[in-house]
């Protein structure tokens, strides 16, 4: 139970060709009865955006952020598909709306798959059939989790109902770089019963993922259809802002985590923290420069604690930095203090690059600024799950 | 004959137990008379720069750009070492002016290797031995460009003499990213016989290497110790400017050229051109983004033309991009045209993607801004290279 674990939605999965053999390849998420909520989104900064960015952003413009269903696609990404994409786009839109009985701009579309394929159009009319089965409850939800998965090997699902909060957050996600980069995409869509208005709930789910799926990088790769959406139904009543965005970001952090735990091809999950940057920028920058470093991902995958590579992103990275001042941890024990290598308990050291989880802190010494990233390591995995798209 | 090619420079290459065995670890380059003529550097912009670099940097700060000799180490990068390896690189100097009879301020130090690993001083008395052994001749050069050799597989020289120059110039170099990444470093030094002031020298290396060097990249790590030397020793007197600095472009053009052709685990080199950008800066940023990618680049290790990848990276490059105006070529091939697939001779493409040189070509159909990098691809070679160190 996720994205309709919030009382007022309802969602199906389905199959309807995009994909072959008949795998699921659709998921609807709406409102039970039909009429537009609150919605927020936040979608792909790539100037070559997908169609279905396009649609959606444009529907949430002429609605001013209202919301009666999403549709999801996987197996193809309707990008760089010009018009014929736009008027596909529209046109699932369209099929979703005849059956929930809202106006086309008040479905939202995410989709899927590789770029440049023109997108199937002739399989639009079998979403209706698909609309048509959604329900309440936990197989629903779930049904529409696995239909979102491409290349995932587990649906990703997080459900949060914070103490005192007086309301619930549920979502679901697909996707991140490196997990499915064939794909191109991370999708998430999360459901609410909060009582919000369109702006705050914009407000509320661009501040989650700042701080969530922004903070994970696996290539750096920017997809031409990331999508986070949320829409919220307002049974539950007017809740407090601050209660609402911690559950809306719990969500996501964990939906990001269980994105970058299933990355495939990938051995180990990295949170690289940058402690004492001259600002938080700076220190989100110089993190954000250590996890997508090649170098320093490739070590990860042969469990060697190299910090000299990770000083030498640092020193690269285009923030403050003075060598003299600045420590390397692995998984909190130092190897590197003041700039050069300092003897430590290498066997707990190799332990920890051994497991799963690693954890490298760098300390620059010069302000209070603070973040972290969540990166993975690059193997063969990668190599094997990236060099053809056949 | 490369290092040595230009008249009044010496050369030699030997070994004093930086690395293990008796293999090649130190390189001398050196005016014939021990005299001090004008010299350029281009150094790492990495603020974690290696003792050699600092050390190179203030010596010809303090001589007003001029030096003797150039001594190159290789095994250890001498970086992340503090103050014992800035006295090291300092004695390394010393050493080698006893020899050649300069003051220690007029030699230049460059050293590549492992990081953060104590650099072992006392070798340094060794270097006199190779230093007195230095001579001209094409022998002599070529000793001097194994002996920078790590994980390159053939030295690398160059030598142009223009029609009508008047001057020679010659030059070495080493590695580059991803050929040596454990070595972390690209080392070239040039001599020219032209006689030429060290404001005019240092202008015209800077402009060579923005053009050469700075338009490789494999795996965007700026290293610690990246550096490129210089010296002019005058016996052929003035030359043109515009001539000596076609040559010495060519040279480091060559260079460029033979490091990503040997960069080891890669099996291919890319020519990533983008034309038709609002500025050349723009054109420069697209395609080092693209050259970067991840995604690209093990599309070029399984020869998959998937230019869907390309337009994704040109998207999020930060540049004025219309995707409708897009053209992307492989080979000179147009795949996609106005930003959507294009019917194109399939398997003339794959023909092209199966060799050694892949051309992407990408027009973006918004100003006159033009310009290109080179890049390898990535596969299994670029992982077992740089997963452990040992």
């Amino acid at each position: 139970m996720s994205v309709t674990a919030a009382p007022g939605f309802v969602a199906a999965g389905g199959a309807i060709g995009i994909k072959p053999g008949g795998a699921p390849d659709v998921a609807v998420v709406a409102t039970a009865d039909g009429r537009p909520v609150p919605a927020a989104g936040v979608f792909t900064a790539n100037l070559a955006a997908a169609a279905p960015v396009q649609v959606s952003r444009e529907h949430l413009e002429r609605t001013g952020r209202r919301a009666s269903a999403v549709v999801l696609t996987s197996g193809n990404a309707n990008a760089a598909t010009g018009q014929p994409g736009a008027a596909a786009a529209r046109q699932l839109c369209a099929a979703v709306a005849g059956v929930v009985g809202s106006a086309p701009e008040e479905v939202l579309v995410c989709q899927t798959g590789l770029i440049g394929v023109p997108f199937p159009a002739h399989v639009v009319p079998g979403v209706a059939a698909v609309v048509a089965s959604r329900t309440g409850g936990v197989d629903a939800g779930a049904a529409a989790a696995r239909a979102i998965m491409t290349t995932d090997t587990v649906p990703k699902e997080a459900v949060a109902r914070p103490d005192g909060a007086g309301c619930t957050v549920g979502g679901m996600a697909k996707g991140a770089a490196m997990l499915a980069p064939d794909m191109a995409t991370m999708l998430a869509v999360l459901t609410t019963d909060a009582l919000v208005e369109p702006d705050a709930l914009q407000r509320v789910l661009a501040g989650a993922v700042a701080r969530t799926f922004n903070v994970l990088t696996v290539d750096g790769c920017t997809s031409t259809n990331d999508t986070v959406l949320l829409l919220a139904g307002g049974s539950a009543g007017p809740v407090e802002t601050a209660a609402l965005a911690g559950a809306v970001e719990e969500v996501c952090a964990s939906l990001a985590r269980q994105m970058a735990d299933d990355a495939e091809g990938a051995t180990k999950t990295a949170r690289i923290a940058v402690h004492g940057a001259a600002s938080e920028v700076e220190a989100h920058r110089a993190a954000r420069k250590v996890a997508e470093s090649l170098l320093v991902k490739t070590s990860l995958n042969g469990e060697d604690p190299y910090w000299g590579r990770v000083v030498s992103e640092l020193g690269s990275a285009g923030v403050r930095f003075t060598l003299g001042r600045t420590t390397v941890r692995y998984g909190g024990i130092a190897v590197c203090a003041g700039g050069v290598a300092v003897p430590h308990d290498a066997p707990a050291v190799a332990a920890h690059m051994s497991g799963r989880y690693v954890e490298i802190d760098c300390e620059l010494g010069i302000g209070d600024g603070r973040a972290a990233v969540l990166t993975t390591d690059l193997g063969y995995g990668y190599i094997d799950e990236n060099r053809t798209t056949s």
